[in-house]
């Protein structure tokens, strides 16, 4: 086993192990946009995947979660495999009205900071009920548009938001911060504090 | 652990525990269309994934798989549950471009039979390479086009197909029939023979 958690001043727990995987295989690119997609959101390295899912367990043990929220696509893989540790099932919202989800739907608008177009996301009514505690898990958290949304849906069920799960905050961007003051308990793996396209570096807070 | 898999006479294994599901959770609905989103592709049971990727990994074993190929959304978290059994990372092919996809691409065009529409879809050329030997995974095979646009994928990079994994095939489309005659090794973990809408009676092969 990988010892992979350590604890920071500020009090909140990070990863090494994914900060370090970000400094050698991600890339900065100009627009604030950081590319993880060896190892996170497109080719996806489980192993690291399954330290993740261990520390998002260990980090709300003290919940009474039964039930994690994701959103298509790059989202699922590590809800997945997160879902192992705490022995709860995943839902995946859907980004588009599908035939195979007749009867009523949640539906909430977000807007992709990646594609630059707003979609229509949905959850079946039949997976997000008034007695759910609900932990959201995503890859990315920046503006906070999909983890908002997200929070929408499960709050038009009567829910209950537990808290939210997150690889990569971009700690530049407000998302994180906005969510906190709402008083949303939020524990990003890796916060990155900046980063600079035509140097290659990143610092973390 | 669950016992899961008995031999039939045609010499292929199949699921009990998923045909059970299947039985007990599945809805069948006018146009063939087999509802199983309450535990497979919409919302999903991950302690079934993770029998399922133990009887993948079974029925995989005498091939060299270094990296299982998906296509988003609901093959994914089948394929990195599964691929934890094959200590292999996962790749899924895009729908759509992103601005997180610079560089090249592999590119074929997949028919939907869910959404009556054809999507290009894509993969990273970083991620496939000749030297690769790929495990497919999906949810479900019934006419073949996401399977065939997938091998077309790895075959345009030049890596190799070792076989295909399905969760559900729809045994009344041709989808499979067609992929074992051109040599493919297809293993579906439940193969549908039969299904009707107005009895909701499903048999399986």
């Amino acid at each position: 086993m990988i010892k992979c958690g350590k604890y920071t001043k500020e009090g909140g727990w990070t990863m090494e192990l994914l900060e370090k995987r970000i400094q050698k295989d991600g890339t900065v690119k100009p627009g604030n946009v950081l590319k993880v997609d060896s190892f996170l959101n497109h080719q996806m390295d489980i192993e690291l995947f399954g330290e993740m899912g261990r520390e998002f367990q260990r980090l709300f043990a003290d919940k009474p979660i039964n039930k994690i929220l994701t959103i298509e696509a790059s989202g699922i893989g590590i809800a997945c495999i997160a879902a192992q540790y705490f022995h709860v099932p995943v839902v995946f919202a859907k980004k588009s009205q599908s035939i195979n989800l007749d009867g009523d739907v949640y539906c909430t608008k977000i807007e992709s900071f990646t594609h630059k177009r707003i979609y229509d996301v949905i959850v079946s009514k039949k997976y997000l009920k008034p007695e759910d505690h609900i932990l959201i898990i995503d890859d990315f958290l920046a503006n906070g548009c999909a983890v908002n949304g997200l929070i929408d849906l499960i709050e038009s069920a009567g829910a209950t938001v537990e808290g939210i799960g997150i690889a990569i905050e971009k700690g530049q961007q407000a998302g994180g911060k906005l969510l906190r003051e709402k008083g949303y308990r939020v524990e990003s793996l890796a916060v990155i504090e900046s980063m600079n396209d035509e140097t290659g570096e990143i610092v973390f807070r």
